[in-house]
Order: structure tokens, then sequence, then C-alpha cells
């Protein structure tokens, strides 16, 4: 085997050609293997082997930078740096991270997780290494879908400052995100990518550069190089105008040309833009025929491709049910995506409404804003989209709905512990960073009728900012019973008690009923209470806790700080409680990668641990 | 006068020739005499006056939607929909807004304040209005340099899908944000504005016209136009490559020739960008010559332009000097501003620095995932930002700085209210949302000295990401022998009393004195800390005062959720006190625009408010 060639960084370098001849195959088949075992971003991972080969022929680790956009496709660079014998703990407890993490190994650069950052942090590497007048190389890789982000425009907009400074980004063009790509630009791309007469103005480009610093010195290399690129060069003016020389498009899959195309763009004063074809899933075909569902994959049968794990419904399936009803029945409904439309649930609303189904590309900001002009155009816009990408649209959820009230729906999926993806993923802030915002309605379900009506609620009986958050997986199908209609504000008491009272929100309700099982046993009668509501809280009822119980234990799966908990306390505190409140939630830390149950254990937000903590502060 | 002839919206059609040629000085008349008593966005408004005719020429008001990008160039506009009247009172508490407000006139489409959204909301706008199959124009009307803010180019690359449909995008190129403008799009621009060869290229571009959708009779129309349009046509790729037709540059003083040119626009098909160039601060020589210093100005004397109050120094004076001191000192330090190098005290740096100075443009995105470059590569970056506009970059402080626990400084001036500027622009969330990043840390100083010593331990004794914020306006002076030094989660007590502690955060210590002089009047001795930091918060301190005070009175400039004083409360009550927790913070709600010391008194934030609560909640 090639691959036991490699153990530490830059022992690529020492492979014969014969040997690297091989070692994409191995490469692929070692994915392919250990994915199907623990699960991963296969897709994205197969189409870069060439790539971070490439790569690694032309880089000096750990003293050159490399930035992997998002992260996800980062394994063979894992793989390349010394970390093969991790993968049968890829993104397991305590196990290898599957996105590029600084603490992991000093190869990775930079932590990324969210999209389109790869730019601007490779950009405050060149400056800083200007100003300390270090020499190292700086490289960036970024998809075309993170293109389509507006932080890569703004670094792009800024590239153009290095004039005389080392900096390579590469395009790593697949024509995906995780969705099939929207926009402009990616029709742009398109057009780089078949367009023939484009070809045909090669020798215009080439004069054209003769402007550039050293232009004639890369004429010649071109002129010199052999095969293997697609067309050396086609104009692009959208990067050019933006002051980055644009070189490509190249065959992702040879690594040969590649690594002559980079050769040649770090020979070159100021940012160059390497355009990169490659084929998300390649080499794979069950992962070529299904990228999407290749991108994020669980366990499954490496022959057939197909999961090995049949999960039960999820919260994002009752959403996608719920979504295609109302759907049917209002035509005023329309949805919107950041290039997510299989994640989080918009398929099947897409394919029967695709008038009122948008996908802007990763572009959160924009669709907040975007959906601020559809409600203000009559339409009931639905944002979809994942706790922790609904981050990036802070200021205009404030701003653009918040400020001037407008009915827009945020259905936010992964709201809670996320498991492998780890710590850039976790959807723990939400209801601390909405609870600020004036305006703002916040409600979690605590199964999966609820979010049925949830919706039903947010969409045709409220008027203003609303937010629904879920958790990531099963829906939970207890408490069926417990369906009273929704009312703003008003929480759902499941079960009265004495001395404790369980008040969780969402996803807790089913922990609050384990817990009560088992304080039983401790012959405490605890009561159960589903707030439903994050904002506004349930005031009324919370005043009735005061004096009937000794302990109130808050739940929620949200930082603690500014969430749920926090506020309850507050109101009890303000209206005289003396009892006890006890608020489980997510402590102040980031929390890593590894299964959801094994990480409520570890922050002690599992039942056992919740149920210690409550006979624990009843000095029992 | 012609502009009494003004009385409500459309009224300008009513206009002769004659009095069209003599509006735009009276307008301008109009609004040098106005912000002369009343100050605001001079410079901006001057620059837009023809442009604000022509597109009032154009349009069909309420029906048709116009959105103004940031908004501070809407004052002609406000003008022309009959609130001439009102500009008496334009920013002041209970007057006008100095931006768009649907409150105000259903002329007003979209209420701005941020840069970079007007895109974004008139694509929903043109959505909604095909869905409905209304029938509308939309107009955005956006700046060169809200053109460097992502979010504007997330818009653009989703407007190409509005194929069929009718949607005009105003560029108004002034070469400047609030300061001169940066990046690879605007040496972009410049070349268009500026180059003569291109001009040459006017054929081609006719000829690529004719693959348009109804291309030729656009030519037909362009050859038939007259004068006043600088060259008509010239290509822009960056534009045209997202798919958006490009015309232009058109002379933005010129109203005939906008009209004209606006008019083409709409016939076309699909989304049109046309290019106008207007002058900030046009027809006011002193704004012409000072157009940053006139972009918001205070009062002015209209012979000179010179400022008819000079304000003692204020926060951001203290700002520059220590960065100026401590670039001198360390060169490690660099400073980032996204286009506010003036506004954000970063002026003199910038002169005496010029390598370690970063304006990154209306990118504040952007400028935290570079600080967060910059930081790995060695420097320790200062983020000197404006705390409403920080909200912009939530998860990039979150993801790319925090999980990283890198040592980036943020410098939030303008926090908490700001007055005159409004909703958009108050800095009342930024405790409450930095508060729940882990890892974060969080102080404000009670004075001028304070401010000084923060920075200094920020920059040289820290290590993470930490920040500091700051008010609007004046330097604090008192308190001058209070000046222990800074520790890392200590709390300053400045007086001990009995009963009740005043426990404030930043700017409300000032205040805490003011309430204590009035408490005593009363017989009550309150104590006063300084608390220094909001996170993390002096706990030992915090344990102490449980069993000394009745109660404790937290106090800061942000809004309760989520911020100081729910965090205090949550610390005593786990802690078992059982006294009262008295929390002054901004309510759950917008603040509208007036002075601050106004506002203050809405809010009940003013001392006399505070002692009265003090008293009340005391029973006395």
């Amino acid at each position: 085997m090639v691959l036991d060639k490699i153990k530490q960084p830059n022992d690529i370098k020492n492979l014969t050609e014969e040997e690297l001849k091989a070692l994409p195959d191995e490469i692929r088949n070692f994915l392919i293997n250990h994915l199907s075992k623990t699960g991963g971003h296969l897709a994205s991972n197969l189409g870069t082997v060439e790539l971070t080969m490439a790569l690694h022929l032309l880089l000096d680790f750990p003293k050159d930078k490399l930035i992997w956009d998002v992260g996800h496709q980062a394994y063979t660079h894992k793989i390349l740096t010394g970390r093969a014998s991790e993968f049968d703990h890829l993104r397991q407890y305590g196990g290898i991270s599957g996105f590029p993490k600084r603490e992991e190994s000093n190869c990775d650069s930079f932590d990324t997780g969210h999209s389109s950052t790869s730019l601007s942090a490779a950009l405050g590497y060149c400056m800083a290494r200007d100003l300390a007048k270090e020499d190292y190389k700086v490289v960036a890789v970024i998809g075309d879908g993170a293109l389509t982000g507006g932080l890569a425009y703004e670094a792009l907009n800024n590239a153009s400052r290095l004039k005389k400074s080392n900096f390579l980004i590469i395009l790593n063009d697949n024509e995906m995100s995780i969705s099939k790509n929207v926009g402009g630009m990616s029709t742009n791309l398109e057009r780089l990518r078949t367009s023939s007469k484009y070809v045909g103005l090669k020798n215009n480009v080439l004069n054209s550069l003769e402007s550039w610093p050293n232009g004639e010195s890369i004429i010649r290399k071109i002129r010199s190089t052999k095969n293997g690129i697609k067309s050396l060069m086609v104009p692009n003016m959208v990067f050019e105008d933006l002051g980055i020389m644009y070189l490509g498009p190249v065959d992702g899959h040879n690594v040969k040309a590649m690594l002559e195309t980079f050769k040649m763009a770090t020979g070159i004063n100021g940012p160059v833009l390497v355009h990169v074809i490659t084929k998300k899933g390649n080499g794979y075909e069950p992962a070529e025929r299904h990228p999407s569902r290749f991108h994020g994959t669980d366990i499954f049968e490496i022959e057939t491709g197909l999961p090995k794990r049949n999960p039960n419904p999820g919260y994002t399936d009752v959403f996608s049910t719920v979504m295609r009803k109302m759907g049917d029945r209002n035509p005023k409904v329309v949805a919107i995506t950041a290039a997510m439309a299989e994640g989080a649930g918009l398929k099947r609303f897409r394919n029967m409404f695709p008038d009122r189904f948008f996908d802007v590309g990763i572009a959160e900001e924009h669709a907040v804003t975007f959906a601020a002009g559809l409600a203000l155009g009559g339409r009931i816009p639905v944002f979809a989209v994942y706790s922790s990408f609904l981050q990036r649209a802070y200021d205009q959820i404030l701003e653009d709905v918040c400020l001037q009230n407008l009915h827009v729906v945020f259905a936010i999926d992964r709201a809670g512990l996320v498991g492998a993806d780890g710590s850039t993923h976790q959807g723990i802030f939400d209801v601390s960073f909405l609870s600020a915002m004036p305006n703002m309605t916040i409600m979690a379900p605590k199964n999966k009728w609820e979010l049925s009506d949830m919706m039903k609620y947010a969409v045709g009986e409220h008027n203003g900012p609303i937010a629904i958050r879920y958790p990531r997986g099963e829906a939970y199908c207890g408490l069926k019973e417990h369906r009273a209609p929704i009312e703003l504000g008003k929480a759902e008491e499941i079960k009265t008690g004495s001395k404790v009272m369980l008040f969780a929100l969402g996803s807790m309700v089913k922990k609050a009923e384990e817990i009560e099982a088992a304080l039983k046993e401790y012959g405490i009668d605890a009561g159960i209470c589903n707030a439903r509501f994050a904002k506004p809280l349930d005031k009324e009822y919370i005043k009735g806790l005061k004096d009937k119980y000794d302990m109130v234990v808050t739940m929620e799966e949200n930082v603690l700080t500014g969430g749920f908990g926090e506020q309850v306390q507050a109101f009890l505190c303000d209206n005289g409680y003396t009892g006890k409140v006890l608020k489980i939630a997510v402590p102040d830390e980031f929390v890593r990668h590894g299964s959801v149950t094994l990480l409520f254990k570890e922050l002690k937000m599992d039942s056992e641990s919740i149920t210690r903590k409550i006979i624990d502060a009843l000095g029992k």
C-alpha cells in the first residue's frame, strides 16, 4: 500500500511517479471503506483527492498555510498529514473532527465549518506575513458554492490590495453547493466551463497579460505547458475586474496539470485564482449519481450505496409535509432556502411549487432581507435554515425583519446538539440571540404533531417575525394526547406535581418525562410543563409556579447565557420567588463532535444527570 | 417658491420645465438651511437632489416601490413626498427620521439604516409582485460604497433569475462610502468613470446587445437619445457576467438625461443597472471639499461651513490617541475599519502607520474573519466598529474568532443610545449577543482614563477575543482618582454603602454617582460599583453583595434581555440572594431617534427616574 508510506506531513513528496499514480485509488477506497462505517462527507472528499495531492506536492507543511473553505472536503488533507489511522473514529466522540482543527494538527491553518470564510482568513495571513517580512505560501480552496456567499465577495474585493503579495485562490468548481448551484455567478462559471467560443479569445487574453507585472514570463510558461488544462486561459472579467488574475479551467483530477498551474500561479505577484473543475463523488458511482445524498452521509453499504440505517421520520420530514400542505392551501406561502433544499426539507415544496420556491445560494443574509421584501409584497415567506447558519443573518433578522415587524417565518432546523458535525454546527445560540430582538416570537415543539401545529400557527394565525426551532433527527411521537391549540405565549402543562416543576422547552419535554419517572422512584412528584414559547414567556403561568413549587427546573437545548432559563429565572425572582431555580442548559463553552447521546452526558444534560442534580439540589 | 407647490407625492409631475429647472437650487438651499440648524446627513443628500427628482418624475407613488440603500440620502425624497414642513424637527424626538420609515409615509417602501440591503429587499418585492401578477415598478438606489458589502453581491447574484421581470437598480456612484472607497470593485468603477478607451468599445456592446430579449429596440432608443449621457454604454462584465444589464455612466446632476435612461431601462425585461455619477456635497462648497465631515454633520454656520458647537473630546478621541500610542510602541498592533476611518477614530493611526491600517469597505463580516487571519499570523488586530454594525458579523465573531479563541480586539464605539440616527443605529444589543459567546471577554469603561487603560490591557495583557464598548459623545472626566489596574473579571468598587448597591456598567457609572447623591437626600446610603467587566462577571464580588445589601441595582446601556443585569441577577439568585434586584436596561422595544437625554427619560433610564424606581422599590 502506498498509503502506508504516508506517516507525516510532506511524506507525499518522497513517492515515486508510479506510487503517485496509485495513490488516488487507494485514498478513494480508504474513504469509501471508512465512511461506509462512520458516515461523513463523502462526495466532496472524493472530488478533491487529486486536488489535495497536488497541493501537498506544492506546499511545505506546516510552514505554508492551506485554508479549506467550509472544511468538509479536507479528509485527504488529513490523510496526507498523517491522520489516516484516526479515521476509525472520524466525527466520533474523542476522535478526529470532520473539519480542519488547529488543535488536531499544525497543518490545519484555520478552523472552518461555515461557508465563505477562507478568503478573508487567508488575506489576514497574507497581510500578517508581509508585515512580518516572513516568507510562506498562503492558499485558500473555495468551492463554487461558497462563492455565492457575500463574505467571499467582500474578500475578493479586498484581495486586489495584495499587489505584490503571494496569494493563491483555488476555485474548486463542482457545480454544486450541497444542492445544485444557483445565481449569476454560477451561470458565469458554467459558461467558462463549457463555452468553446471563449477559447478563441485566448490569444487576446495572452496579449492583455502583457500588462501584468510579470506577464511575459507567464505567457512563456503557459505556452510551454503541455496538457490537461482545458483551455489554459479564458478571460473572466468578474475576477479580473476585481483585480484578481484568473487562470483556468484546469482538470481537477489531473495532479500533474494542477501542480504545473499552481507552480505558475505562485510565481505571479498578486492574487491569482486558479479555476479547477472537479466532480463531486468522483470514482464512486452511487456518489457521482447522488452527490446531494452523499454530501453528508450516514453509514451505507458499499456495493449499493444504500444507507444501512433507515431512520424514523425526523422533524425535517414533518416540516416538509406541513410545508407541502400549507403550500397547497395558501398560495401566499413561499419558501426560501440557502442552498439546503434537501437538508432543510424543501424538496417536495420545490417540486410542487417551483415558482414559490427560492434557493438563494449560500447567502443567509440575503435570504432574510429578501424574505422581508417578500413579506412587504404580500407573501408569507418561510425561511428554512439550520440554527448555526441562521447566525449569519443576525443583523438582517433584527434590522430588516424585526424592526419593521414583518411576518417572516423562520423554520430553524438542527436547533440544539447536532452530533457528528461538531462545534461549528451545534445549534445552541438561537434562543439567546433571538430573545433579545424586539417583536420576535420563538417557539419550540415537544413532538411531531406540535411542530405541525406550530407551523400552521406561525403561517396562518400569527403576524410578525416568528421562529420555530426543532432539533436534528427523529421526531418525538410521545404525548400525542396533548394537543391543545397553540396560543401566543401560552405554555402547556402536561402534568401538575408537588415540590418540583420541570419547565422544558421543545426537545427537552421528552427528557422531562424521563426525569419525572425517575424522580417518582425517589418519592418526588414532579410536574411537567411544555413551555412552547421561549418568547414571549407565559408570565401568568410562571407566576402561578411561585407558590406551588420549591424548585423550578428550566430545560433547554441552548446555551445558558441569555437563554430560556435565565429569562424564566429573572421573571420568577422579579416576582418574589424564593425557591430554587435549576437551569439545565449548555454551559458557556463550545461543544465538540460526538454522538448526541454522549454529548448530552458530557454536558450533564442527559436525564440521569439532571435527575441527579435535582436530587442533590433538593438535599436528598 | 417652486417648493411650495410640492404638497404631496407626485406633485413634481405638475411642474413646468422652468420650475423643474429652479427646483434643485431651492432644494439645496432648503437642505443647507435646515441642516445648519438641525444637523443631519448633508453631503449625500446634496448629491442626490437631481437623482431623486428624476425618480419622482419616473415613478408613481405609492404604487411604485423605491428603496434607498442605507437611507441617509432620502431627504429630497421626503421633501418630494410632502414632508418638507417637518424638516424643522428632522432627527429630533417626535420629529421625522433621517432615514426612510414606512410608518412616516406610504411612499417609503423599506426601512433602511444599515448598508447593502436594498437589492435583496427589492428582489423580494419583485418576486412578490410577479407571483401576485401585480404591476408596479421596483427601484433600488445603492451607492458604490454599499456595493462593497457582501449582501449586495448576494442579491446581485440572485437578480439574474428575474429574466422577464422589471427591476431597476440605480448605482449612485460618488466614489465614497463615508470614507473614500476601497477595493477591486471601486477600481473597476473608477475605470468606467474615467477611461476613454472603453467608449471605443461602444459599438461592440451595441452589437452584443442584440442577444438580449428586446435588445434591438433598446439599441434604437440608445441611438436616438441625445445628450448628457457620458458614454451611454460601456461594457461592464462584472455586472453583465452576473446576468444584469449595465447602462451608463450617466450624469447624476442632469435630470433629463437620467429620466431618459431610466425610462429606457424600465422598458427592458430583466434586471438593469444604471450607473449614475453624482458628487457628494454638490452645490455647497464646504461639503464638496469635506464630504466626510459633512456626511453626518452637527449644526454649522452656513457661510463658513464650520461647526457651531465644538464638543468636548469624546470617547472616540480617547480611543484615537491610545491607538496611536500603542501603534508606536508595539509594531504588532494593526487596525481595521469597515469604511469608518474618521468616525471610529482611526485617521491618525492610518496616517502614522499606513501599512498597518486596513479599511476593508462596508464589509464587517470580512473585517472580523480577516482579523482572525491576522491574529493567526501573529499580529494583534483591533477592529474599531460601531456597535450596531458589529451585529453584521455575529457569526464571524462566534465561529472565526471565539471558537478559535483568537486574540482579536473589538473596539465598540457608539455602544448605547446614539440619539439622532435612531432605531437602526442604537448600540444596545452587543452586551447580550457577545455574552452568549464562549471565550469572549467584554469590558466597558466608566471614564476616559479607563478606556485608555482597558485598550492597553486588551492589546497588551489579554490573550483571546475581547471587546471594549464605549458610548457616543463626550468622554466622562469624573472619578479620575479611581484608576486601579485592570484585572480580568474584577470589578472596581467606588464607594461602599448600606442597603442599596448601584452596580453599573460603563457609561452608567456616571449616572450611578448622580443617583447616589440623590438617594442621600432621602437618607439612603447607596454604594457604587463599576462593573468594568460584563463578561466574565466578578463573581466573588457579587457573592459578597449578598449579605450586605437589600437591593442590587444593575445598570447598563443595553437591552434587558440577555444583558448584564440578567447575568448578575441569575448569579445572585443561584447563590441564595433573597433581596431585590432592580435591573435598569433598555426594555424589549426598538428605540427611536431623539436626543440621548430625552431618550433616557423616555426609557426611564435617566438618573431621576432610576432614583424614583429605587425609592419605590424600597417602599419609601
